[in-house]
């Protein structure tokens, strides 16, 4: 199946306690189309640029065999751009910079050859940007994934509430989790998140691993215990594309699937995290993936005799 | 093989946002003791109490073949008493009081019927008094476990790090192994901590599983989503207990048994925080600990197929 995504293509500068970057390349829908692309998943990506984009990230990208017919570029404008720095531990950041740039008034387009997209991945974005792209794909695609965050709860309730209804899979982080249901115990969170719309509920961990939930079914998984995280900065991105990924690649959309889905966007994700920005997943090879997801399956096989 | 365990049999106070207890039955070894019932295993109890504890608590544990022979009663003393109150989210707690009693002058006694015990749990106690267990064994027992907080590292530093240096398998949480290792990153803490002494690394991350670290290899296990946490008292060493159980039943010592066993501490652990106390834990059995066994097999398992 073909797989839509629509979130930023953008600028970072990064600083970790490893070392610091000037203005790279980042944003969502990069690594979830170069996740994509190791899967060597027929993948389409919308968003929008400045004229101030380099013309080598197009290309490394179409080179990639990733569709960028609809990353639209605003000749005048500027490339959204997010610089941050981590704390020691990498498990928080402080932003130091936000331009918004082109993405403030982001009409995202649709070109013909993406919008029969099968799998849509809606990258974490202004829940109006994720609702006009749903309105103007050809037809429902058949598996519809949210990618959002605790900034839509705070400032946009009512439209993302609108987004989530019409999604089939959320995936969202602990705390986020618990602000969307108001719920502590992500068991409960989960079942009120279905309500809310999704069948599915991901709720990533970071660190601690993912947990999917589906009509009573949970599947859980540690991350990959890692001896150094370099850059954590597009994991959760990468997460999110390797899932989709999986799932457009494999055409099959079930709970058992979806499970495997996880494991592929865990696996991508420690890639990410290992150089800065999307330099490490630029490289991944089919082989390198298949053998990181043999050490999730090591890592958590396990047999009981009582 | 025969398990000896050597902790706290002690009174708790507990306030949840679920309710509150008097005085009632506590304390680590008892948690453990409790654990090792469960399993059948064949188990001993070293601890102190005072004149105070009650006697139908002792006969509880006696007909669940606990071996209370090195229990020993100050009649003139009072029991170690603890009091705490748990915040909203349940995993961080104030603690109230804190009554050392007769565990202040603690000088465990091992009766000859458990000074040939295998299997030794090192329950959370003062570095001195674990010593004293080591050296009061008959012979060096073929798995020694240890279990300790931070409050150790911050007070009892040289001692703490004799007994690490005696010990097979080390269970502490995440904060700890890095406050033990002065590494943030858990498989480098691990690393550390394995040139300290133990061969064996557990690192018990609450509602977010376990991790268990041996020579380069690694295992790890997500906790079972529960829907309600009614309250977390016990846990730990119900954990701890489960897992030293289930390696003294099937004499196995084993990275591969031992993994085992981590699902054994984890799916009893879950069963202890579903009520106050050791209520739940008093009433397990063994059909009901092999049915959560299987639910941490359907929680974990995936298969994938690129």
């Amino acid at each position: 199946m073909k797989l839509l995504a629509v979130g930023t293509v953008a600028f970072d500068a990064i600083e970790t306690p490893f070392g610091k970057t000037d203005k790279i390349l980042g944003g969502a829908a990069t690594y979830i189309g170069l996740a994509a692309s190791v899967m060597k998943t027929d993948v389409g990506l919308v968003s929008v640029i400045g004229g101030d984009f380099p013309q080598e990230y197009l290309d490394m990208m179409t080179t990639k065999g990733i569709n960028i017919d609809g990353v639209e570029m605003i000749k005048d404008g500027k490339t959204f751009f997010w610089s941050g720095k981590y704390h020691n531990d990498l498990n928080s950041r402080d932003t130091l910079v936000t331009e918004l740039n082109v993405l403030e008034n982001f009409d995202p387009k649709i070109p013909a050859s993406v919008a029969d997209a099968e799998v849509l991945l809606l990258g974490n974005l202004h829940p109006a940007v994720q609702l006009a792209v749903l309105e103007r794909m050809s037809s429902r695609p058949k598996l519809v994934i949210l990618d959002t965050m605790n900034f839509w709860m705070d400032h946009t309730w009512d439209l993302l509430m609108e987004v989530i209804a019409k999604t089939d899979v959320i995936t969202i982080n602990d705390e986020e989790a618990r602000q969307l249901s108001g719920e502590y115990s992500l068991v409960k969170a989960a079942q009120k998140i279905h309500t809310m719309g999704p069948e599915y509920v991901i709720i990533k961990k970071g660190e601690h691993g993912a947990l999917l939930f589906n009509d009573g079914k949970i599947f859980a998984i540690p991350a990959l215990p890692l001896e150094e995280v370099f850059d954590p900065t597009g994991a959760g991105d990468t997460f999110a594309g390797g899932f989709a990924s999986h799932i457009a690649k494999s055409e099959n959309i079930s709970f058992e699937n979806m499970k495997a889905a996880i494991i592929v966007g865990s696996a991508m994700a420690s890639f990410t995290v290992e150089e800065f920005g999307t330099q490490r997943l630029e490289k991944v090879t089919q082989d390198e993936l298949k053998e990181r997801i043999n050490q999730f399956k090591d890592l958590t096989t396990f047999e009981v005799e009582l």
